[in-house]
């Protein structure tokens, strides 16, 4: 008798790196790559927003405001639209095919950012951003945490969201942090400050450890 | 001692056409539209997806395929940016300076068409256009039915949604009517299939009705 593979042989993994501007994730996102890559594995290293052609379009508008100030629910929409495009052409397949997506930005970043702009509900905001995504959680959350002033100091060119002020970020960080503590078998959350080195071989000791793991992995 | 006009006095009314392609809207807003301004009210002739400049990019993206095919709810999420923002820069403003809104297609027409694809779960589309439109209901929908084979066979030049089929239409048509049967009291149906001249005077008759008992109207 010949059993077909279950759901978990070849589903992949998924890891995403969270946390303010300028703390370092696409470092840490291009160390992980690397590694896995010298490891043997089929990866794919994409972000959040604008990864998909539509994305591309719709992060064009919404940061450099060419339909002018659209509404705050308009744009929760369109990050929204953003994140169920890149569910449905990149992320997906790619796990169906058994590849580790490294993911820079995930919903905690849209539920980070526009809950701290003070104007929508969080919760309503995560519900949309879940809707978008099916639900698909993934199976590692790095949190790089820095306080923003830190963060920002390096930063040059700012976005219209880079520039909206201390306080904003402050607001993002606690919604980062408290989304973390509310599923720590996901989470690892790190101190931004440390150096790139003792952070990768962290996120690698984890990740490795994801991936021999396979069987035993949370379900999604 | 003065009175300041309560939220009722100058809020306008919002009066919105809903059915399949090729049932009338377009004629009976334009009746109506013409019959209000002659009575002296602002009135505020619009429709749903793409009256404004992001809505048209969008509307672009969509009916056209620019992006590809897109998710389908990816799509969704897009037709909920457009009524966002529909609802910010015209709906909203227009009501509050005591505007009659006129609009040609709302939320029903998301969840009958999307519904309809059969991909999607109609009632968490419809919680999405809830969200997207902050629940603004309509004082009135005016549901012109008609079975769809005959709607359809007077349309040149169909656009992406119109070659779809008779049976999405047909489903279609059966979430209007659903959607009518749930709330009566906000809903006229009329089989668009009587004369112009008959359907413009009931419906004239209801708004004129909807407008004099201002104060009676049903909360939004």
């Amino acid at each position: 008798m010949t059993v077909p593979p279950g759901p978990t042989a070849s589903r992949g993994a998924f890891v995403v790196f969270e946390g303010g501007d300028g703390v370092g994730k696409s470092t840490q996102v291009d160390l992980l790559v690397r590694r896995l890559e010298a490891a043997g594995h089929e990866v794919v290293r994409t972000f959040e927003p604008g990864a998909t052609r539509l994305g591309a379009l719709l992060r064009g508008v919404l940061l450099h405001s060419d339909a002018g100030d659209v509404g705050a629910r308009t744009e929760a929409l369109l990050y929204a639209a953003d994140k169920a495009e890149h569910l449905h052409e990149v992320v997906r397949p790619a796990l169906a095919r058994g590849a580790v997506v490294v993911c820079d930005r995930y919903v905690d970043s849209m539920v980070a950012y526009q809950g701290a702009g003070r104007v929508l509900d969080p919760v309503e905001v995560e519900g949309i951003a879940r809707w978008a995504t099916e639900d698909l959680r993934p199976d590692l959350t790095v949190l790089l945490d820095l306080a923003p002033e830190e963060g920002l100091r390096g930063l040059t060119d700012p976005d219209r969201l880079e520039s909206a002020g201390l306080d904003l970020h402050a607001r993002a960080r606690a919604f980062f942090l408290a989304l973390a503590e509310r599923d720590p078998g996901r989470y690892l959350v790190l101190p931004a400050r440390r150096s790139r080195e003792v952070l990768a071989e962290t996120v690698a000791v984890r990740v490795d450890a994801l991936l021999s793991a396979d069987a035993d992995r949370l379900p999604r």
